[in-house]
């Protein structure tokens, strides 16, 4: 159905052909239309929902609008809301809101839901206790195949995944897994023990969120179980909880090298002045940073006058410089950050930069060269040919440090736990122009010196 | 099981101890340890694998490994391994491999997955219909739960995802998905037709394979339809192929954003020669593209010769334009890959960045004042509070344009349906150096000029 269409049977107040489109719909396209309407329709359109659906939509639309919402629910449609969300999503809900609105939830959710909610706050933010969901079947190890379908059709409309089941004792132990799959494919008297895996791969409930993701890539599971320091069972992780995470962490690693503090919001829902604090404290450190250039440019001042053209080609060396760092920096960091890459890789890596350097470098000395000779036509100037060769020479050189400080400078990083994406752009940068402009200046030295210009 | 101890046991041959320990382990991590040891134990150890595991653990080893492996292949075994393999994954394999191998690989498949694996070959590279399989799960919609419980136990353990299951007439034509959560949740003699979900969400063979990635971390499914241009089911594809999209696509973006074209194979696993290949047109391209500020510098060179601290603060306003205009554009860049952004947006995107570099240029210009002053000593030399002041509104104007560049450029990209991510960073890091260049001389000239100094 067409947004427009749809819009503008909200702009008519037509509910009597809205409700059954919007019964058909999913609920994650309710949710987008729901986002772009007014304040006022916002709670008329929601309350044509039927009940499992306005649940399912309610968790899929932004913060400000739930907030809203929940100021207009009444204190039982408030409830008759919570009893339908995943305690995760109620969790991720509740660490939106202001203080008086968590009050409300809690107050109207039920005592063991409260209990529940209150005990996964207390997670850090970024674990996995914080993702995880407690709403997961769980078996006993002596239970048949058939006792195993009772327990899913009598436990399993709720839950959030039926796919997997956890096998626990008494103390919630975990023993084992065992798919649906496994169990449809089992005869009615097979005992669980006897078909369930015992090489569990598991996460615990402090491990980094970015961990998580990286497992359920690896492995491809459809949820993975979450143990607690005794290795009892507290909840699951479910692979769409870790695709967000994957896209999530993939957002901040891309904004990170383009010297921004990652925002919680989209762009757009962002106000101007968060927007302002996470990228201000960047500009200045990387303004400060090049304090550095201008000090070496005045130091060199006397070898820089012979000419002008020498300071024209500064920014291009700077440029490049920063360039080729960046290639190889990037190329390191979304190693790392995807486990293909790890410290003791550092020889490899240095090997690999220097000896692409010396490709790189020779491709765009002889490129810069022809181009010093055919655009800016150097051979005019006095002492053109040594300039050119300065600039080439000093081009051959920054390449091979930028690439060998741009490979090697994220794996320090992670090696004193920080993270590389932040780290190296705002060092590498300042690094990278220094060591390029004190390239130049001596290279340039050792060239016109012999020519008695200096 | 600790990866030393392993490699131990490899090392002295101990076939014995390492059978049951490999059979316990995750495919994966079995495919982990075969990539790193030698061509001579590859084939001993592969061969310990249990028939389905061996399967399992093949698809997950690097290409190198794979072509060895089936080197060392009978016939015989090859077949047995290719029983085993979803059709996704063969034709993954395939794509990899060199033209004989393919063809050892076709002779030994059967007539049906062969004409399957030629078949999903014809869709282009990053096509839906190439990241698809055929082994999914086909109900019709007169059969009873209980019917599709027997056709699920019969026909689903060779199928990638028993789960969701698709509902189809004689020719193929999609009726309906229902899930193994509403089997088990329904009475054995409920018909199918009267609990599929017949709102479908499904993907075109010629979708390409980032819309696909979009559309799984948009509704959360653990499996999508594929349907040919007559709405024929083809295939499925399930939510771990598309979760490797998503990272794929992450590196792919942030690759191209440093100024590399992304690689097929891991940074350790490709040949310097490629990566040679991409990174050096980038580096070129940027290197012919800062010609311009070379060009712009001689033009003023009258102005920049009154001090050389004009000439020593060029890095420092570059380099905060650059930093200022990637700010903006990667936001938008990954706004739009999220799709959070669209061109609609050119408005909102506008305004707030507008707004963002006064506050973003006010703060920076007050504070490079400063450091002018304090660090940089300007009050000592000649005219050094004119410079000061030329600098500042100098940030202050580029920061502007930075900011607008940056913000909007990458709109335009992809209205134009280029790459956003490669666009932006080349054109913006040229324009935005050239543009503040030429504000910065032109600055200078109106504040000094009155002063006679010009």
């Amino acid at each position: 159905m067409d947004e427009e269409i749809l819009f503008s049977m909200i702009k008519e107040k037509n509910i009597r052909e809205l409700r059954p489109i919007l019964a058909a719909m999913n609920a994650v396209d309710i949710a987008h239309l729901l986002n772009d309407v007014s304040k006022e329709d916002l709670p008329i359109l929601f309350r044509l929902l039927p009940k499992d659906l306005a649940a399912d939509t309610f968790v899929e639309m932004d913060t400000d609008m739930q907030h809203l919402l929940i100021s207009s629910f009444s204190d039982r449609e408030l409830r008759l809301i919570l009893e339908e969300l995943f305690i995760d999503d109620t969790v991720d809900i509740i660490e939106e809101m202001p203080a008086n609105v968590v009050k409300r939830i809690l107050n109207q959710s039920d005592a063991e839901s409260r209990k529940t909610i209150n005990e996964i706050l207390q997670y850090p933010e970024d674990s996995a206790g914080s993702l995880m969901t407690i709403e997961y079947v769980t078996l006993r190890k002596d239970m048949t195949v058939k006792d195993a379908f009772d327990t899913i059709r009598k436990t399993g409309v709720d839950k959030e995944t039926i796919y997997t089941c956890y096998v626990t004792d008494h103390q919630k132990y975990l023993q084992g897994i065992v798919t649906v799959k496994t169990l449809l494919l089992s005869k009615d008297n097979t005992l669980i023990k006897d078909i369930m895996e015992t090489n569990i791969i598991h996460i615990d409930t402090h491990t980094d969120k970015e961990e998580v993701a990286k497992l359920f890539s690896k492995y491809s599971f459809l949820a993975m179980p979450v143990v607690d320091k005794e290795g009892r069972l507290v909840g699951i992780i479910t692979v769409d909880d870790a695709m967000d995470v994957i896209e999530d962490e993939a957002t901040e690693d891309i904004t990170k090298l383009a010297g921004v503090t990652p925002a919680d919001k989209p762009y757009l829902k962002t106000s101007i002045w968060q927007i302002w604090a996470n990228r201000v404290p960047w500009l200045l450190f990387l303004m400060v940073g090049a304090t550095f250039t201008g000090m070496i440019i005045r130091k060199y001042e006397s070898t820089l006058a012979v000419s002008i053209a020498l300071t024209a080609f500064i920014p291009m060396l700077m440029d490049t410089g920063g360039n080729a760092s960046s290639q190889a920096s990037v190329t390191v960091i979304r190693g790392l950050a995807l486990d293909e890459l790890e410290f003791k890789d550092i020889g490899k890596i240095l090997w690999k930069e220097t000896r692409l350097s010396i490709l790189l470098g020779g491709t765009l000395s002889v490129a810069c060269f022809i181009k010093l000779m055919a655009i800016d036509q150097l051979f005019r100037i006095p002492h053109g040919y040594i300039i050119a060769a300065a600039v080439c020479v000093t081009m051959f050189i920054t390449i091979m440090v930028a690439k060998i400080i741009g490979g090697t400078l994220p794996l320090f990083a992670k090696l004193l736990k920080l993270d590389p994406a932040v780290v190296a752009n705002p060092f590498i940068t300042t690094m990278v122009d220094a060591v390029s402009l004190i390239i130049y200046c001596n290279v340039t030295i050792l060239l016109l010196r012999p020519l008695g210009v200096l």
